[in-house]
C-alpha cells in the first residue's frame, strides 16, 4: 500500500509561531501578531498548490492533542491504573477544585475588567479635563498639541509593550480563542506576557483615544487567565502551585478557557447571561450541559464583582470613574410601543447594516494584509504605523468639530450643557456659553460616552444630521484603518458606535410615523452592525438587552439581528472567522464540505506512514522522533507477539519523550507489563503546560543503550478511533471535528495487507491540503465532477 | 466467532406503543400515557435481570434512525445520485422552506399559545366570577358546589379526551420530547390527535383549577406543530401537502422540533430568549450554530405575535382576558439594592429549594408508580381518578380559607380592595366588606393570577405568614398528586407556586435585615424550587428575568439557581430525567459511564446476527425481515464479487422493504448497478412520517419470486461508522451518542475472521442490558472489580 501519513509538527516545543498568511496568490505574508522569536516564523503555512512536504508538514504544528475530549487521556493499563487509584476524596477535590477555578476565573476577570475601566476613565478623563480647560482658555493649538501629545505618547507606550513584549497581544483576541478552543494550540496566544500586555495595552490604547474597544481583548484577558490557573501558573516567572496536576489534560483547560472567554464578556458589557451565550455561540467548539453550568457560575462571579466595586465606587472614591464608567445604557425609562412602522424600519436598519457589515469586513481584511507588509518588517514599523494612526485620530477628533455648527443649549436638560466636567453630552468645544458642539459631544469624550449620548433617549434634536454623518464616515473609516495596528483592539465599540449613528439617522427620518424614540432607534442601528459584522445572533441580542435593560425591545432586536446577518452572509464570512482564515489558524468547521462526500478517507492521507512495533529498539524511536514532526505513531504488533500483523494502538511524541527520559528500558525483546509503574506515574505523562514538555534536547541517550528496548503497549492508546480506507471524507470529518480528535488511524478495507494504511490528521481536512491533491475541485460551484466520483 | 448482534425493533410501523416501567425489583407497571391499542403495550420493557431476547428485542423499538445526523441519509451511489441531480434552484427552495417552516411553526405555536391563554382566562374567569357573586350572597354551600360542580366536568373532559384519543398527551409532553430529540422515536407523542388533546386538554385541565400549569403542554404543542409541519401534514385527516419530500430526513425533523419546543416555551412565559436556551439546555441533544439561529427565529416570531394579539386585546376585545392574561409579572419598578444579607438569603433559599425539590422529585416518582397500577386498569380509572383529584381540588381551595382570618384592607391600595371581578389580589371570600381574605387570594384565582400576587411588590405585609404556610403545604401536596393523572399537566406553575409561598416567608424572615421587597423574595424563591426540581440554570434564569423584567436581579438569581442545583443535584437526578427513565425511554447521556471503561465493545454485543450478501436471495431477505426484528443489516461481499469476505456496508430495513415492494429483483446473481435508477428515485427511500412506511403486509410476492435475487450494493450504507472489537464500551458509547448513530458495526481485530463481529445498536448500551450481562458491576460503588478489567 502506497498510502502514507503525515502527522504534522515538528518540534512541539514552541506550539505555535509558525504563523503567515493564507494566500494562494501572491504569497504575500500577514505578519503574525504571535512572537517572532520562532525560526518557523517566516514559514508560510498552510500555502496552496504548493507540494512540499515540509509545508504540510508545518500545518499541523498548532495542533493540540485533543483526543482527550471522551476524558480518556489514554486508554491503556496505565491509566485505568490511574482511575482506580483515585480515591473519592481526589474526585472529590477534582470537582471541588474544577469549580473553585471558575470563582478565581470570575474574581480574576471581574478584577481586570474593573481595573481597566477605572484607569482608562482616569487617564483619558484626565487627558480630556486638561483640554477642555485649554478650550475654554481659547489656546486652540495648545489644545490639540496636548491632546495628539498625549494620544501619540500611550499610543506609542502601547505600541511598545505589543511589539516588544508580547505580538500575540495585539488584534481582538477573539479569533485566537475561537480557534484554541477548536483544537489549535497556538502557545504565546494565552502566555502570561500576552496577559499583561492585553490588560495594559488596552487600556493605553484605548485611553489614546484609538476608535477601539476593550471588550474583545477582556475576552481574550479572561481566557488568558483562565490559561494562566489552568496551567497552574507560571513557570517562567516562579508563579507555580501544586494543583496543577488536576488539570492536565486539554479538555479541562479547554473548559477553563471557555469560562475565561465568557468571564470576559460578562466583565465588558456587565452581561452575565450574554457572556454564557457568547462562549456557547461564537467562542466554544464543543459544548457539554455541565459546562453551560460552571460558565454561568463564572459570570456571575464577575457580576457580583462589579456590582460590589461599583457600589464601592458609587462615593465617588474612584478618582474620575464615574457610575457610567462601565458601559451601561440604560434606556428601561423609556415606554416602548412600536407599530408596523417600527418593523419596516428595523427590516431596513436590518438591511442597511448587513451591507455596510459585510463592507466593512471586506475592507478589515484588506487593510490588515496591507498592514501586515509593514508589521513584518519589525518592531520599529510597528509602532511608526501606531503612531501615524493615533496622529490621523487626533486629526479626526479635534479637526472635524470646527466644522460643526454651535448649537444652543436646550431648554430643559438633566445634564450640564454645556458640560464642565471631562464628559458629558455638550461639549462646548468653541462655542460661547449656552451653546454646545455636537460633534465635539462625540468626539472629544472617550468611545463609552460617546455610545451613551449617542444611546441617550429624549435627545432627537440635539444631534445634527451633518454630524452624524461626519461622525458615521470618520468612525467607519477610522475603525478599519485602526484594527491590525499592534495594539490589544476591539471591534465591539467601533462597530457600535457607526451603527448607532446611522440608527439615529434612520430614526429621525422615521421621525414621523413612528413612535420609538431616537435613542432605541441608535440601539437598533448598533445591533444591526453588530450582526452585519460579527454575524452572531443570540449572543449579541442578549448582550444589547443586558446593556440597555430594556427587555421590550427584543422582538425589534432580533429581527434588525436577523436580517443584518441574512444579508450580510450572502457577501462573505464573520469578521471573527475572516480573521482567523487570514492567520492561518486551521479551524475544523462543524459540517463536512460538500466535495468530501466525493471522496474517501484514504484519498487525503499523505506525507510518509512511521509505524512503531509493540516493543521497538530505542534507537528506531530516537531516528522516528528527529526525522519525522509526527505527534502520534501507529504501534503494531506482529509474530510472536500477536499471530498476524495487528494495529495495536497509537502513541504520542509526549509520552514517547517521558519514557526516553526515563530510560524505561530493556536489553532484550520483552514486554515489562506492569514494571512500569515503579518507574512512572500516570502525571508523568499528563499533559504539560504549553511550551513546558519534554524537549528533544533533555534526552541523553548512550550508544550503547540505542539497541536496547522499549515495551510500547503501556503507553499505547489502545483504542484508537479508525475509519476504513472507504469511509467517505466527510463523514471522517464529522467524526474527526465531532469527538475533537488528533490522530484517527485509517484501516484497510481488505485482508491480507497492513493493519493500517494512514494516519488523519487536522491537516487532512483542510481545504487548502484537499485542493492541492486534488485541483479540479471546484470550491466555488461545489460541483461533483471529477471522475473518482463514483468508486 | 460466537459474538452475534441484535438490532431491536420488531416491525417498527407502531414506533411506539410499548411503555412499561423500568424497575427490577417488583415488575410493576407504570401505565403509560401512550397508546394502549398496541397489542405490545403490556410487555415491559427494559426489565433487568430476565434474559429472554424477546425483551431485548423489544427495546429498540423507539429509536429512530438518526444515522442521518450528518445529513447523509444514505451514503450510497443512489444518494450521491439525488445530491447531483438537486439543482440550485433546489437546494434554495430548500433553504426557504426551512425558514417558512420556523415561521409558521413560531406563527401556529404563537396563536395556539395566546388562544389558550384567552381561552383558559374567560372559562376560569366566567367560573370565579360565578361563585363570587353567590358569595357575595353568602350562599357559601351553593358556591362550593358550584365550584366543585365546574371543577369536575372540566377535568371529567379533559380526562376523557386524554384517556380516550390520545393518551400520549397527558403529562407535561417535556420528557418525550427531551427523549425524541435525543432519538427515540415514539409516534403518538407526536401525533396530530396528541396535538389536539393537548391544547384543549391543556386548556380544560387549568381552567378546572388544578395545581398545573400550561407551560410544559405547551412546549409540547410547539414540537406537535412542528412534527405536523415536518411531516406535510397528517395523512389520517387529509391535510398533506407535497413540500412534504424535503423534510424526509430525521435530522430536519429533529431540527424543526427543537425550533417547536423553543417556540413552546417562547409562548408560554413570553421569553423568546428563555426559549432558546431551553431548548439547547434542556431539550435537544444534538446542537448546530446554524440551529441556534434558526430557533432564536422561531421564538421572535412567537413573541411579535404574541405582542400583536396582546395589543389587540388590549382594548377589552378578549372577554374576560386582561392585560395579564399570558404570565408577565413585572417587577422593574422596584430599585433593586442589595447586601450581604440578601446574598445570605439567597443562599439559604437556595438550600430550601434544592432539598424540597429534592424530596418533590422522590415523592412525584413514587406518587406516578402509584397512579401508573390505577391508569394500567382503563379509561375509565383514569377517568374517575382524575375526578377524584380535582375533587380534592376543590375542596382545599374551598375549604382552606375558612381557616384564614378577614384581614382589614391596606388604606393605601392600587387594586380594588376587596377585588370585585373573577381576579384580584384581596378577595372577599367569607368577609364582611373593607375585609379580605388572604388564602382566598391565593386559591380562588387562576394559577396565574395567583403567582402575581405573590410577586407583587409592596404587599409585604398583604399575606400573613400562616396562609403562606397552609398555601405551601397545599400547592406541594397537590402538586405531587396531580401531576400523573391523566391531563395534560405542566410541573412549572405548581412549582413557582410553592417556590414563590416559602420565598415570601423567607422574605418575611429577612424583612428586618434586607432592603429587598418580599415580592422579589418570591421571585427568588421561585427559582430555588424551579432549580431544586428541574435542575435547568442559564434557561430558568433567563425565563425568570424575561418574565420579571428586571435584569438587576440576576446575580442573585444566578446563585439562587446555582445553590438549589448543586444541593439538589446532591440526592436525585432532574424530575424529567426521572419521568423518563420511569417510561423506560431509552436515553442516551451525553457522556459514558464509569464502569463502561473496563468494557469494550464486543463484550455488549447481543443477539443472533444476520447478514446478507451483497447479492442476495429474495428468500433468505423475506425471512430476515419476518423473522427478526432488527431494522439493519450488515451486507457482505464474498467471493466472487471480492476476492476476500469484506464488510460492504448496511441495509436499513424500510429500504429493504421498499426495494421488495417494487420488485425489484433479477433471475441471476449479478449485479444490477444503475438500473435501479429506472425503478426508483431517491425520495423513494427517504424516510416516511411516523407510522406511514412500507410494513411487511404490503408485500405481495409470489413463490416463484423467492428463489430471484436482489443486488443490495446501491441501497447498502457503504460508510457505516465501525469500531474495532476492542474499543473501549465508553470510547464507543461517545462515538455512537456524538454521532448520533443507530446502528455501529464491531469489526474484529485481527485477521482472518468474519468482517463483522456484531452490530451495537441504543440498547445495547442502556445501563440495564450491561448490568443484565454482568450482574456484579456495582452501579453505585462503580468500583472496577471485574476480572475481565486488564484486558
Amino acid at each position: 500500500m502506497d498510502q502514507e501519513y503525515n502527522v504534522n509538527n515538528g518540534d512541539n516545543v514552541n506550539d505555535i509561531e509558525n504563523e503567515g498568511l493564507l494566500d494562494g496568490k501572491q504569497n504575500e505574508r500577514y505578519s503574525s501578531q504571535f512572537s517572532d522569536e520562532s525560526m518557523a516564523y517566516n514559514e508560510p503555512f498552510l500555502v496552496k498548490r504548493r507540494n512540499t512536504t515540509s509545508q504540510i508538514a508545518i500545518i499541523g504544528a498548532n495542533v493540540c492533542p485533543i483526543e482527550s475530549l471522551d476524558y480518556e487521556v489514554v486508554e491503556n493499563e496505565l491509566f485505568k491504573q490511574d482511575w482506580r487509584s483515585r480515591k473519592k476524596v481526589q474526585i472529590f477535590q477534582y470537582v471541588v477544585l474544577k469549580w473553585a477555578f471558575s470563582l478565581l476565573i470570575g474574581l480574576g476577570t471581574g478584577l481586570v475588567g474593573f481595573f481597566s475601566n477605572i484607569a482608562v476613565e482616569n487617564i483619558a478623563g484626565f487627558k480630556l479635563l486638561l483640554i477642555t480647560d485649554l478650550m475654554t482658555k481659547k489656546k486652540y493649538f495648545k489644545a490639540f498639541a496636548a491632546l495628539a501629545g498625549c494620544n501619540v505618547g500611550l499610543a506609542a507606550a502601547a505600541a511598545a509593550l505589543c511589539a516588544l513584549v508580547a505580538p500575540a497581544a495585539a488584534g481582538s483576541g477573539i479569533p485566537e480563542v475561537k480557534a484554541y478552543l477548536n483544537g489549535v494550540d497556538a502557545y504565546p496566544v494565552l502566555a502570561p506576557s500576552t496577559l499583561f500586555v492585553k490588560i495594559f495595552g488596552s487600556i493605553l490604547g484605548v485611553s489614546a483615544g484609538f476608535v477601539v474597544g476593550k471588550e474583545g481583548p477582556m475576552v481574550h484577558t479572561g481566557a488568558c487567565i483562565a490559561s494562566l490557573l489552568g496551567q497552574g501558573g507560571s513557570r517562567k516567572y516562579h508563579l507555580t502551585w501544586t494543583w496543577l496536576r488536576y488539570f492536565k489534560n486539554d479538555r479541562d483547560r479547554r473548559d477553563m478557557i471557555t469560562c475565561g472567554a465568557a468571564a470576559g464578556v460578562a466583565a465588558a458589557f456587565r452581561a452575565p447571561v450574554g457572556g454564557v451565550l457568547f462562549a456557547l455561540e461564537e467562542a466554544a467548539s464543543w459544548w457539554r450541559s455541565a459546562l453551560l453550568w460552571r460558565t454561568f457560575f463564572t459570570t456571575a462571579v464577575v457580576a457580583i464583582v462589579l456590582r460590589a466595586f461599583i457600589q464601592y465606587c458609587a462615593s465617588g472614591t474612584c478618582g474620575l470613574f464615574g457610575e457610567g464608567g462601565l458601559i451601561m445604557y440604560d434606556v428601561s425609562t423609556v415606554k416602548v410601543k412600536y407599530s408596523l412602522a417600527d418593523l419596516l424600519a428595523a427590516i431596513l436598519l436590518g438591511a442597511i447594516g448587513g451591507i455596510l457589515g459585510s463592507i466593512y469586513n471586506y475592507l478589515v481584511d484588506k487593510v490588515l494584509r496591507v498592514y501586515s507588509i509593514i508589521n513584518e518588517k519589525g518592531a520599529i514599523f510597528k509602532i511608526l504605523l501606531v503612531i501615524a494612526v493615533s496622529l490621523l485620530t487626533s486629526c479626526c477628533s479635534y479637526g472635524l468639530p470646527w466644522l460643526a455648527k454651535c448649537i444652543p443649549c436646550p431648554t430643559v436638560v438633566q445634564d450640564n450643557c454645556p458640560a464642565v466636567g471631562g464628559s458629558g453630552n455638550y461639549k462646548p468645544f468653541q462655542c460661547k456659553p449656552g451653546y454646545y458642539n455636537d460633534l465635539a459631544s462625540l468626539f472629544l469624550n472617550t468611545n463609552d460616552d460617546a455610545i451613551r449620548n449617542l444611546f441617550s433617549t429624549g435627545t432627537t434634536k440635539e444631534f445634527h444630521m451633518p454630524t452624524l454623518f461626519l461622525f458615521f464616515a470618520s468612525i467607519y473609516c477610522l475603525g478599519i484603518i485602526t484594527y491590525g495596528i499592534a495594539i490589544p483592539s476591539g471591534l465591539f465599540i467601533p462597530v457600535i458606535l457607526a451603527g448607532a449613528c446611522y440608527g439615529r439617522v434612520v430614526g429621525r427620518l422615521f421621525g414621523s410615523i413612528s413612535r420609538l424614540d431616537t435613542g432605541l432607534f441608535a440601539l437598533l442601528g448598533a445591533a444591526s452592525f453588530l450582526g452585519g459584522t460579527m454575524r452572531m445572533t443570540v449572543s449579541l441580542c442578549v448582550i444589547l438587552l443586558e446593556l440597555t435593560n430594556d427587555l421590550l425591545l427584543l422582538p425589534l432586536v432580533m429581527l434588525v439581528l436577523l436580517v443584518s446577518k441574512t444579508v450580510a452572509d450572502t457577501f462573505n464570512i464573520g469578521v471573527y472567522d475572516q480573521i482567523m482564515k487570514l492567520k492561518g489558524l486551521p479551524y475544523m468547521e462543524a459540517h463536512a464540505e460538500p466535495y468530501m462526500r466525493n471522496l474517501v478517507a484514504s484519498d487525503v492521507v499523505s506525507g510518509p506512514l512511521v509505524t512503531f512495533s509493540g516493543i521497538e529498539r530505542v534507537g528506531n524511536i530516537l531516528h522516528a522522533l528527529r526525522s519525522t514532526g509526527h505527534n502520534g505513531f501507529p504501534v503494531i504488533d506482529e509474530p510472536p507477539i500477536s499471530e498476524a500483523p495487528e494495529l495495536c494502538g497509537i502513541v504520542l511524541r509526549s509520552h514517547l519523550l517521558v519514557l526516553l527520559k526515563g530510560k524505561y528500558f530493556s536489553r532484550d525483546r520483552v514486554r515489562t507489563g506492569q514494571d512500569i509503574f515503579q518507574k512512572f506515574s500516570a502525571s508523568d505523562f499528563s499533559k504539560a503546560g504549553s511550551g513546558k514538555g519534554i524537549k528533544m534536547e533533555d534526552l541523553d541517550i548512550q550508544e550503547e543503550e540505542m539497541g536496547m528496548y522499549i515495551d510500547l503497549h503501556p503507553i499505547t492508546n489502545a483504542s484508537p478511533y479508525t475509519v476504513v480506507e472507504t469511509m467517505s471524507l466527510a463523514k471522517a470529518a464529522i467524526l474527526f471535528r465531532q469527538l475533537g480528535l488528533r490522530h484517527m488511524c485509517v484501516v484497510p478495507k481488505s485482508q491480507g495487507r497492513a493493519p493500517i494504511v494512514g494516519i488523519l490528521t487536522r491537516h487532512d481536512f483542510m481545504q487548502e491540503h484537499i485542493f492541492e491533491l486534488y485541483p479540479h475541485i471546484d470550491p466555488h460551484k461545489r460541483t461533483l465532477d471529477q471522475p473518482e466520483e463514483d468508486i
